[in-house]
């Protein structure tokens, strides 16, 4: 590192002053203070460590900021909540240079313009790895947020966009040359899109649970029916998979950062797809339906998948499309 | 590792369920809900990592979470503010046990019961060093919060408790036996006391400007004056070093987690000094006064350190007690 700790503060305040009024102090003293509004406040961190989830040769660091920012947001927007502040620990390898870091603090810059929410405070330290640990603090209207354990027997399963396009964006990325669907996957997985205006949609026509899919679809719908005490049955053939993607992606490839949730019923998704596309351009997918979990299964959450031929299977959550178990 | 993540998220909220009544949705959802009261709302958060804060040859995984919590909430308190909400995103390396991560919950849920904070949600990766990233939201009467900019030329320049003990408990500790001072030293260096309640009294009696002391006190005054357009003159005589320290440990040393404050006159230091003894047995030392900087030196502070015999001289922020800036 060619500067001091000090100089590399003033370099990234200087990218991410534009706070709004709402912010009393920002960056440089012992903590940021903040006016919140009379909602409940909805809390998350989430960490991007080099080697892990990703490499400082094949991403640039304002793809790296934006990402580090919206992975936070789409946990709150998970909760059906608005992101309002963010704080950011970096930690810095000898071999970072000052240049890059601002380019990083830019990316964040970025996610937090475009969903309206200021960068308030945060920590430089080194270290042998580059790692990125962003927390954001976000409101909701008292008793509204949306949990995963709401999900009942009967309701109607949905997710918003399309699935695996992460994963197939990261398996051609070291190719020479793209189709355009590839293009569209490397994106996704470089810019993931927080659905914060979906859930809300999603939140206003009755939505019983939700969560966001950063796993992959399989563990995060054992997660789901685990939560709330019951089972799921997955039609195969209803999976929005992204067009560069394999079915095995789609359902185990993680990052997506989707929506996964439930509705009471099927009029619910109609109302539900008709704003999500008028308003968003954003598809809904009917995928299948909770059902009741049985005796010990109603622990684990039973999940059963559906072939296009109607042959009934378990859904595997281990395995080929095991999602990003980071300890397996 | 010997477990899957969500076997040890299990094993984690384990440890750490006993949120209070404000907490809404605890550990285990895509966010926390909680409810804030109806202060302004203090966000900080701090890192700590493997070979450059802590190595887990040479500290107890409880000692270590304690820690990792309270730098944290020593930030909160050096604003005057109360820390309500803590989260924590944990990187694990391949070396580290299920029953090593435990303990680290553990010491985290010591020093939240000690300061009356939740640890409300978390995040685990893993990476090829372990790092602890923890973030605090307090609240503060709206207006009450302390800031680093408030202080003017004729303050009274203080510090509470002693300084240079921590590092001179990192610098004996690898010794096999010790004197009771350095056992205190290395205490400080293993769990340091944030001064949540210390904070609170100096601001009750008129505190100017306050940091904590995390890099050496040579390093933090200078920030303090830059932030106020300061500068400082320090009589070493009157620094409370710690009996196991060296001088130049008290004044670079870092990681003390002591208050800086400025008072407006001596009176008030005198009343503040008989509170804190009373109330909490902690001390607190004049040690010099803000002075004017004048000219160039008005962007960089000026600070002037006065030996025993009266001699005058520049206080170095550079050299042997240059402080813990990371990135030299």
């Amino acid at each position: 590192m060619d500067v001091t700790e000090d100089q590399l503060l003033a370099a990234i305040h200087r990218v991410l002053s534009g706070s709004g009024p709402e912010v009393v102090v920002g960056p440089g003293d012992d903590a940021a203070v903040v006016r919140p509004g009379s909602g409940e406040l909805v809390m998350t961190t989430d960490a991007m460590v080099e080697g892990v989830h990703f490499r400082t040769d094949l991403t640039t660091p304002r793809d790296l900021g934006y990402k580090a920012i919206a992975v936070n947001v789409s946990d709150v927007a998970a909760m059906a909540a608005s992101p309002r502040f963010a704080l950011c620990a970096l930690t810095l390898s000898p071999a970072i240079e000052a240049a890059w870091v601002v380019e990083l603090a830019g990316g964040m810059r970025e996610c937090c313009d475009e969903f309206a929410l200021s960068l308030v405070g945060g920590n430089l330290s080194r270290g042998a790895e580059v790692s990125i640990v962003v927390s954001v603090t976000g409101e909701v209207v008292p008793g509204r947020a949306v949990r995963r354990n709401g999900a009942r027997a009967g309701d109607r399963l949905v997710v918003t966009g399309s699935l695996g396009g992460s994963a197939a964006g990261f398996r051609v990325s070291s190719q020479r040359s793209w189709s355009d669907d590839e293009r569209d996957a490397i994106r996704r997985h470089m810019r993931p899109t927080p659905r914060v205006g979906e859930a809300g949609v999603l939140a206003s026509h009755g939505v019983t649970s939700m969560m966001d899919i950063s796993d992959g679809l399989a563990l995060d719908l054992s997660r789901l029916c685990r939560a709330s005490g019951t089972g799921a049955r997955v039609e195969l053939a209803r999976l929005p998979v992204h067009p560069a993607a394999t079915p095995a992606e789609a359902l185990g490839g993680g990052e997506d950062y989707e929506l996964l949730a439930t509705l009471p019923d099927s009029g619910a998704v109609e109302d539900a797809r008709s704003e999500l596309r008028e308003a968003f351009g954003v598809s809904l997918s009917d995928i299948g339906a909770i059902i009741e979990a049985k005796g010990e299964a109603k622990s684990e959450g039973a999940l059963i998948s559906v072939d296009e031929d109607g042959t009934e299977g378990p859904l595997m959550t281990g395995g080929t499309n095991a999602g990003w178990d980071h300890f397996r």
